[in-house]
């Protein structure tokens, strides 16, 4: 089968891939892939991964030991856990130690024809949920995994860092709560795109034109709630500007290396910082069912898996929202 | 009156100082005061204050507004609110954007023989309470803070980073919730200590002999919640390494300047980092009144406020624990 692997510090698309069957595990033909950051880092040498990328997808099952599954429109949770320790017991493989996550530790990913996860990763997408939006599940898990980790309410105030695919998902995923919510970013077309899906926003430049600018008066400590998701560090000195005394910073950027942070700041203020990663994806379903948030309109591009490399070249592009791959079979 | 001063970058005492006198303040005669890390950091030229140092205090109150508190015994609060703002009617200064604080930012402090503080700041000390472990009232309730931000539990695994005066307090202070606590730390007597008053503890170098060796596995995310209250960036990371999965590190040390962090690793274990300042004085006298808490085996010097350089140089020398000032009226 055809699949974009990462071996030896290269991108290839290879024609000769073993397509991966395991007897306890479900194998899925998959119909679309999307392109996260997670994909590029990993390109740049980012956790040390090698096999085929991938892990944002919606696909047919062609087999699987749940039987009830064969046949049906899948997404999938990319965390397979152990099935033994305490975490997986408990439901819940996103922190078992022995995980393996699909294309991005141990395990074969989703830029290929087919890819196998255990039975129990897998949920049947609506009917009224498009492959064009069910390839979001799994970016829109994340971002609803905050309103699992902070309770959101009407009355706050909320700052979203960064225009990019993560914070445009989040900011939409945050409005459905009702809070004064604000997006913050560099870019003039992307925060359009925001402003029509319904999102209030701040064009950085705004506030603070340049990093070693002070923030504008009115904004420092003026968010009850602020969500990093910039993917640099100094989005991460920002929320520090934003966040009230006793607010939270949820940090979703995953940035290579060590950031410089002023943690007397967080001391003196009593911050919270919350790191978030991968969210539930029940949650996010239910999203895209009832229409609440908006997605296809992230999507810039749309590449054969045969081109998958093109489509990985046009995603490093600074600024470029959501890239996809489609099987065509 | 006598007054340590931090003045044009120097630390003196001065005979002619003014007695600090408000008409809608009381007026506190210091028996006791304590040399804190902040005032160590202060005369290196943190925070920027300019006026009389201290902020670990027990006195007699000389007069007030409040007239029933005249001739008792107290400690005070060392925030100092506007009293207008949202944080002030609701009973809480310590965030008040508009506070000043005793002996830290625009309040002169209790290195003195008199200090001012407003009334509500003001809490009688039980009479079963010494002034030499009333002195460590502030201290106490700064620890105690912690227990108003996280639940922690008999069943929890607890680490606390730091062996010197405010890690040996908040050991003592978690240890009467019953979890399972480790003091860790650089220096044996210190740590026996901090035995000698019941608490487990872990010399560093046998976990982690340097900072670029990788901690004992049995030690790498063991513990549910990790203090940080060594005063060292390194602290910071090794309380990465200690924190589980969805653990919670609470950040007590304000060290000068930026800390490099892997805040990728605070994402993928979705740790809370939770900064930790100021306590309820409430809870910290009556730590010290029922005797849960031992202080005074913390105490190495005790100096006459005459002596008060000398005193800030022994306590400036490394592994020093409380040095105190007394008042000889």
């Amino acid at each position: 089968m055809k699949a974009l692997r990462f071996e030896k510090d290269e991108l290839r698309l290879i024609d000769d891939a073993v397509i991966p069957r395991r007897e306890d595990e479900a194998l899925v033909r998959v119909t679309l892939a999307g392109i996260c950051n997670t994909d590029l880092e990993i390109v740049r040498g980012y956790a040390g991964f090698t096999g085929t990328l991938g892990h944002e997808f919606v696909g047919i099952v062609e087999d699987s030991p749940d039987t009830a599954q064969i046949g049906r429109r899948v997404v999938g949770e990319i965390n397979a856990g152990c099935g033994a320790c305490e975490l997986c017991r408990a439901g819940d493989a996103r922190h078992c130690v022995n995980r393996t996550v699909l294309g991005i530790h141990q395990r074969d990913g989703a830029f290929a024809e087919y890819l196998s996860l255990p039975p129990r990763n897998l949920f049947i997408v609506p009917d009224a949920v498009r492959d064009r939006q069910a390839v979001f599940t799994e970016p829109l898990a994340a971002a609803c995994e905050i309103l699992d980790q902070v309770e959101i309410k009407p009355e706050h105030r909320v700052a979203v860092i960064g225009d990019g695919k993560l914070g445009q998902l989040i900011a939409r995923v945050l409005a459905t709560t009702g809070c004064e919510l604000k997006l913050i970013g560099k870019h003039a077309d992307k925060l359009r795109l925001a402003v029509e899906a319904g999102i209030q926003t701040i064009e950085l430049a705004e506030i603070k034109p340049n990093d070693d600018a002070m923030i504008k008066p009115e904004m420092a400590g003026h968010f009850d709630f602020v969500v990093e998701a910039s993917g640099a560090p100094s989005g991460l000195q920002l929320a520090l500007d934003l966040v009230r005394p006793r607010g939270a910073i949820i940090l979703k950027s995953t940035f290579h290396g060590q950031a410089q942070l002023d943690t007397w700041r967080i001391v003196v203020n009593e911050i919270s910082v919350i790191g978030s990663r991968c969210g539930r994806f029940e949650r996010a379903l239910g999203l895209l069912e009832t229409g609440s948030v908006e997605v296809e309109d992230l999507i810039v591009g749309e590449y054969r898996l045969s081109d998958g490399v093109a489509a990985m070249n046009r995603a490093q592009k600074p600024g470029t929202l959501k890239v996809l791959l489609a099987n065509q079979l």
